[in-house]
């Protein structure tokens, strides 16, 4: 898919990527999205669980959020998922840098409102949270449907940003007597706590004491 | 600071927190801020570096970013800071969340001009990303401020959220025979990577050596 002009990376563009394997890779990767949209006039950014389904973005939130009921048919969105894997520092303040991975969803808002494909976004939220968890949970009444909107982004202009490796000095600074290099930054799991009530037969579920979030193995080199 | 309508938080008003400790101690615990705008008429979500000093959030950009020639004077913005701190699963699919702390701002632009300003704002994104560092690097030349855009927003109409905790199931699904709990994720830096190209003689500053972003010890419990 080639980029739109509001799509297409102008600064730093050789960090830009535009395939659909890296877009989904990262998508696949982060843990929240910030979904920015436009409220009487003003940008609202608001961090939510989301899952990518093919070419397609989930989001959903309870019928009482005013992000989810500003959400109209048509409606103007961003949403924009990031990991960060390390700091970067050079030799100059300037040229400070992350090495990180960044998803831009430019798109219009679609609420879903057919019953399947809402389950489906449900199941692929929690099953892009922790995968494999939805079969173990209780599924939502129709009480809980009714409370909660799901709206979908297409992945239309779309754009990748991934910066990986050492810092990039101006040629001048090299030389300095400064230290330079990356300080790696990894999200990590801790031991799984579990909720005081749960009765003692009640074992973890492999959903969760296999959980590994592969931020460290995914991380591009 | 009482929350102005816009900053009152709707949902979940029992996450919500508007002291400025809350605040600024949020915000000083991120790493980088999703930064919204409204550019032709649509959102745009961008993550960046970014710092709090006092009651003001700085963040700067190159003057060929899109992002920061957008920002005009008085011109809306939202910055938003997360940290995910856990995944909170409960009985049911539709009590799963995460524990986490955010600060949304919503504000006007105020681009920065004036020199010790723009200065105060570069060492302290850098020192906001790491600690002491500044002290060690060589400060940005006059080639460099000029191609460095620097804006201002105002701790004016902000918000906290933050959820700790275990998972709030219905009454009905406690007795379930489901495993509930939270998987806790935290930011670990890994060990140092020194770019080839510095000399032997050159050790790591204590900024780097002593690095321990405090998410972990800093999660609210």
């Amino acid at each position: 898919m080639p980029p739109s002009p509001r799509s297409t990376v102008r600064r730093l563009p050789e960090q830009a990527r535009y395939d659909a394997e890296t877009v989904a890779a990262v998508l696949d990767a982060g843990v929240v999205a910030h979904v920015g949209i436009v409220h009487e006039g003003a940008p609202v950014v608001i961090p939510m669980a989301y899952a990518r389904v093919g070419d397609t973005v989930y989001v959903h939130g309870s019928t009482a959020s005013r992000m989810m009921r500003a959400l109209k048919t048509g409606d103007a969105v961003c949403v924009t998922v990031t990991i960060v894997d390390g700091i970067v520092l050079a030799r100059s303040a300037f040229n400070m840098s992350m090495n990180y991975r960044s998803v831009v969803i430019q798109g219009r808002a679609r609420p879903v409102t057919d019953a399947p494909e809402r389950m489906t976004a449900f199941r692929a939220i929690m099953d892009h949270v922790v995968p494999g968890h939805w079969e173990t949970v209780r599924p939502p009444n129709d009480v809980e449907l009714r409370q909660t909107l799901v709206t979908a982004v297409g992945l239309d202009e779309v754009s990748a940003k991934v910066r990986v490796g050492p810092p990039d000095d101006d040629a001048d600074d090299v030389g300095r007597p400064i230290w330079a290099g990356e300080i790696p930054l990894d999200t990590v799991p801790g031991p799984p706590i579990a909720d005081a009530a749960v009765p003692p037969g009640i074992t973890m579920p492999a959903s969760v004491s296999g959980y590994a979030r592969a931020f460290g193995s995914a991380r591009p080199r």
